[in-house]
């Protein structure tokens, strides 16, 4: 295999945000010339496929203000501060978003959102045997949530409507498919 | 339903660049409070799953930048001007990249990528039935890419490892995981 390795040759900050950086850099490529890369720096995060004992997943409608509109999306948020691990912040965000915890959370896999132009890298879990959570976490106070609930059948539907438009969630969608076809409830 | 819409107050750019835009919007949320929102602009794009007569898929490794590591990913691409739609830019990537043209080339399904803070929104496509190209269209000048092929177990224990680590891809896997459970070959 031909190395495909990009060497940074300098970089300059254009932007230091609440969530984001943006950074350009000068790299020289595998053939000897130079290009540019924009790239945009993003915490760690975390989105959770929680199925409820009806077989139901909870999603969350929110208004995200990149694309104006309203969103279905698997309960997420970004690993920060108070987590000690990407573990630790799913269960957070369940907290805080469904008022639930997961008597079983596994991990189904790891993956940078964007990988075009952005660093953001994501775990999904899946979380089952919910239950209402003894302590209820404080909310951010920017984030307005209304929680759904759906059956498989009715967010395979909601994907091909549109209503459904979040990467994550659909990825969470057809990985249950395939925990439903295989016969694990 | 209440609503949760945001309304827009005003917006500065922050950044103009080849692949993306960056901005800042001041937001008035439903309780009255304003807040700030960073929105990274991005054209849209489209993807593609797409399966040989052998049952395997075709990945591209590539160095990413913005992970500074190579990445094995479904071929994808820009939607730009010579498309007429996210269809013809698919038929295109698929040529460019892979120099194959599918016989049969259906929609799964459109999704924003990172809608938490970017406006590129995908289309993912199921290429099969593919066969050479009559002509092969030009390659970008700063694309590197390395074609390899792997069967759906492949793919399964790509992910688990790591080695597998871009969202649509893993999208893309889980859904061939699901045709392949419904016997759909």
């Amino acid at each position: 295999m031909v190395s495909q390795e990009e060497k940074r040759v300098s970089s300059r900050s254009i932007f230091h945000g609440h969530i984001m950086d943006v950074e350009v850099a000068d790299v020289r490529l595998p053939n000897g010339q130079m290009t540019t890369r924009e790239i945009v720096r993003h915490a760690p995060a975390v989105a959770i496929l929680a199925i409820d004992d009806h077989q139901q997943m909870l999603l969350m409608r929110q208004w995200r203000a990149a694309v104006d509109q309203a969103t279905l999306e698997i309960p997420a948020g970004k690993v920060d501060q108070r987590d000690g691990d990407a573990r630790d912040a799913a269960i957070r965000e369940l907290n805080e978003e469904t008022r639930l915890v997961a008597d079983r959370l596994t991990k189904v896999s790891s993956f940078y959102s964007s990988v075009g132009f952005s660093d953001e890298y994501m775990t999904l879990y899946l979380a089952r045997g919910l239950t209402a959570v003894a302590k209820q976490l404080p909310q951010d106070v920017d984030e307005n949530l209304e929680l759904v609930k759906v059956t498989l059948e009715q967010a395979l539907e909601l994907i091909k409507s549109g209503q459904i438009c979040d990467a994550k969630t659909i990825m969470a969608i057809y990985y249950w498919q395939t925990l439903s076809l295989r016969g694990d409830k």
